[in-house]
């Protein structure tokens, strides 16, 4: 395995490990300082505050972890672009699945989150 | 402008053109070969014969042009990540308004889509 994609899985457990204990400070502190959400059926959201207060909503909608699964990731120098696979999971068992695009930027020596965007792989109601 | 932003808004361009045209063949030809589409509420669809027949259904839908605004391109080489807000209108006026990411790779000298996903700013089911 390359060691760009050890680096991009390593900095998205740490996503989902913030995620697991609820933690929506973490979560937000995985993007960047200019990071930004690109939610279905949701206008974009942007910067630490709201990024935060996004994920802070989903938990609140019982969703208790998000699993990530790196499918691609390729690298240009302190950026990168990963495309993967999400499982959300509720107290109840799965709530989603679905697919994600993520662009990567290396800020202090550290992989964050600069444009994640996603979609469902349910049909739209199902 | 930068270069590169100029050309991958004329590769969009053409993009929007070929839709206008109901030509989903043209459509397909401006993803690389290996492309792939990551739509809502829909599994992938890869490679130039699923991209033709996924803008086939689009347009048998009504969908008349999928107009293309580009907010935002970072170019690494013969790659580049774009993001943008589209929208799509058939006979009656706006069908959907959205956000979307596109990785380009220039292939044989041409900008083409190699990932392409999108995902709506409207409420499901409104």
């Amino acid at each position: 395995m390359s060691e760009l994609r050890e680096e991009i899985m390593a900095a998205n457990k740490r996503f989902m490990e913030a995620f697991k204990r609820g933690d929506p400070e973490a979560v937000a502190g995985a993007y960047t300082g200019g990071g930004r959400l690109l939610p279905p059926n949701s206008p974009q959201v942007e910067g630490p505050e709201g990024i935060r207060e996004f994920w802070k909503q989903v938990m609140s909608l019982g969703i208790k972890s998000a699993e990530l699964e790196t499918l691609e990731v390729e690298g240009t120098g302190d950026g990168a672009w990963e495309q993967g696979r999400y499982t959300l999971r509720g107290a109840g068992g799965v709530m989603d699945v679905g697919k994600y695009m993520v662009i990567w930027k290396r800020e202090g020596g550290q992989w964050k989150l600069h444009r994640d965007i996603w979609n469902s792989n349910q049909k739209a109601g199902g």
